[in-house]
């Protein structure tokens, strides 16, 4: 992409009421557009961003057998009444609407109950068992306050997924399997080092559910990690959790942390008043068991934001950035850039290539601003050394290279 | 994807109420299910179709140049305040909310007036000019019936660009780009043939808007075809258009058609009443001429199923079909089934592997019913004759072919 044939640009200046980092960023560099509080728009380098985390979520979740589909937002009454959450008392984030005839609807917060409801169309026998089934829906909750940019949003991505088995072992060995797939997740989006697996509170089902948890100063939650066994726990859940791992409370440090992921063992109740049962091969109606698990997708881009950036700008992993390459030309090379930017392409390499007539050092400020992992620099002098500048945006350093050493180098 | 692992199953019933020949089809094949009087959640094979109408339109919005972005659902008031189109009078459609501390909202029916507000942030200059961007959008729009299943939906996904110029001139020409770019877009989804770009009413801005019209028995249009020139007229406009085309209205023939596309040319009047002006190269202040541009999305998907479906199901052309091949097994075949069913992945083809422990009948009526392109029979016999039965499902015809010759047909 040209940024010549790029809308935004970056900004100087952002909403007197956005006091998030990762919101300041994002809009400085163009990736969002503030709505109005805890509502975002997704300009086109945000929004390759969000679809780059959604591709490694989904490559995941395909690879656990679990099948993508997309519920709506609009939420039917009865549905949420068949458990107890239509009530604005139960559920406090409700925002709801009304046909033109006056029936209520809901926004969709979360989307249990339509999922069961919809299996009831497809789930009859043991045979149809394990189901597991995802999207990446936006969800609407009406939040009192949402000061924390795209990291707690009034309208916001999430991937839910639920599994539905037919004991509580195959349901276990699932869980066990997903929380694998969100370490694989976490990894490759970078966070992994700082994503922790956190036993929380439980409920009705099981002792525990499992949070995970990604060090972050600018997190709303506090955990207590045990660095060296790798194992973190809520503060609600303390007690237990340093009895059943036979740990001290006195190895645990508190550290802030933003949630990116949850899952949690739902038991048989959701099922159970809605009406879905399934029949045994002994031929009897039985109970299911369900999980739920989630990844805040555009929480977790607000975290990445947030936490790997530096007084520069941003600072994006590869696997998440928009573009791999940022290239500026500078002076009068437009035929030797504009080969170059082919070249790159050429050689599988995504570019941001800031083709505009502008002084180097602001190319240059921008480029660490919008903060794509690395940087390549043409211009006469280098050109007269048959060399490219190229900058790593994380660690700074810059080497001159040939382009045949600098695509080595990207691709490592 | 194998069919044991896909959670759907083809239905014999649909909801009383669905009275649409296309949500039939789709909710009997599992494609869609139904929320409400449309509301459709997308199920897996249906979300793959959508996927791969919307990246058809994607590359040729790209290939002219226009940002992919994704505005929100949440309406500010103030907004739409800035037209008239906050008001339930002038716009009949909001779906509106509340904020907690009661500040209304509105549900997104189109967005034309925050992507102005927003672009205030990024438009300022002639060198900034011309501007293209779109977005895949859920819109809301209460509509007072919803009885056309997925062709006119209170839920829907619409694809919507806009242009900005610095001249009548520079809009009339990016106008008649899109015009061939979505001619592009029907041709590969299949309906090229069928749909025409059709003259209707140009509202204060210009004599005419353009639509683009598909000939369909369900749709709720009806347009005056000259089937000689290739072109087609509105009621509302048909006095002015014969005059202008140089046709008499006898040579014209009444044609019931679903509308798949609309664009039509704003003027300045939004970008004024919104405040968006630019600066002109002798430093003067000038108003902005918008198109604006729309396909529906999930419309063009119920069209698509409606008019190309048969007697035994859905018929869906190669370009937006969930998978290229429904691969059928008989008997006892298993090993031999799963090396085809990876010989044909390897070979770029997408499968849908029926490996269900189902009557050959039974497999073979989902095959029509949810109608991929081509069906791949292996049985013993088949294999003891070297060869595959190899079946066209648009046409019927039948062929044994061995997998070499069978890959290369498919590759045609």
């Amino acid at each position: 992409m040209r940024v010549s044939k790029l809308f935004t640009k970056t900004l100087k200046n952002v909403p007197a009421d956005e006091v998030s980092k990762n919101a300041q960023l994002l809009i400085r560099a163009g990736f969002v557009y503030k709505e109005m509080a805890g509502v975002y728009a997704y300009l086109p380098l945000g929004l390759r961003v969000l679809e780059n985390i959604k591709q490694i979520v989904r490559e995941e979740m395909n690879a656990i057998d679990s099948n993508e589909l997309i519920m709506t937002t609009l939420q039917r009454r009865e549905v949420w009444e068949k458990t107890t959450r239509w009530s604005d008392e139960v559920v406090d984030v409700w925002f709801k609407t009304r046909l033109k005839d006056d029936t209520e609807l809901g926004l969709g917060w979360s989307h249990e109950e339509p999922i069961v409801e919809m299996l009831k169309n497809y789930l009859h026998s043991y045979k149809d068992l394990p189901v597991s089934l995802y999207q990446f829906q936006t969800k609407m909750r009406n939040e009192l306050r949402a000061k924390s940019g795209i990291m707690r949003g009034r309208e916001f991505v999430m991937k839910d997924m639920y599994s539905l088995h037919d004991s509580k072992e195959a349901l276990d060995a699932y869980y066990e399997k997903t929380i694998e797939a969100y370490k694989r997740v976490y990894d490759r989006l970078g966070i992994g080092d700082d994503t922790y697996v956190t036993f929380a509170s439980g409920g009705a089902f099981t002792k525990f559910s499992h949070e995970f948890q990604t060090i972050c100063d600018a997190g709303e939650d506090v955990i207590y990690l045990h660095r060296g066994k790798n194992i973190a726990v809520n503060e609600e859940v303390i007690d237990e959790a340093v009895a059943e791992l036979g740990i001290s409370r006195d190895e645990l440090e508190p550290v802030k942390t933003a949630e990116v992921g949850n899952i949690f063992n739902f038991g048989s109740q959701k099922t159970d008043e809605m009406g879905l049962y399934y029949t045994a091969q002994d031929g009897s109606q039985k109970s299911l068991y369900i999980g739920s698990y989630g990844i805040g997708i555009t929480r977790v881009m607000g975290v990445i934001a947030e936490k790997l950036s530096d007084d520069k700008g941003l600072v994006w992993p590869e696997a998440v950035a928009p573009y791999n390459v940022y290239l500026v030309s500078i002076g009068d090379v437009v035929a030797q850039a504009d080969d170059l930017y082919k070249k790159l392409q050429e050689a599988g390499i995504t570019v941001l290539f800031d083709d505009r007539n502008e002084r180097p050092g602001a190319k240059f400020a921008d480029a660490e601003l919008i903060g794509l992992p690395y940087r390549v620099t043409i211009s006469e002098r280098l050109l007269a050394e048959g060399k490219l500048e190229f900058t790593v945006r994380k660690t700074g350093e810059t080497e001159l290279l040939t382009l045949e050493d600098l695509i080595a180098r990207i691709g490592e």
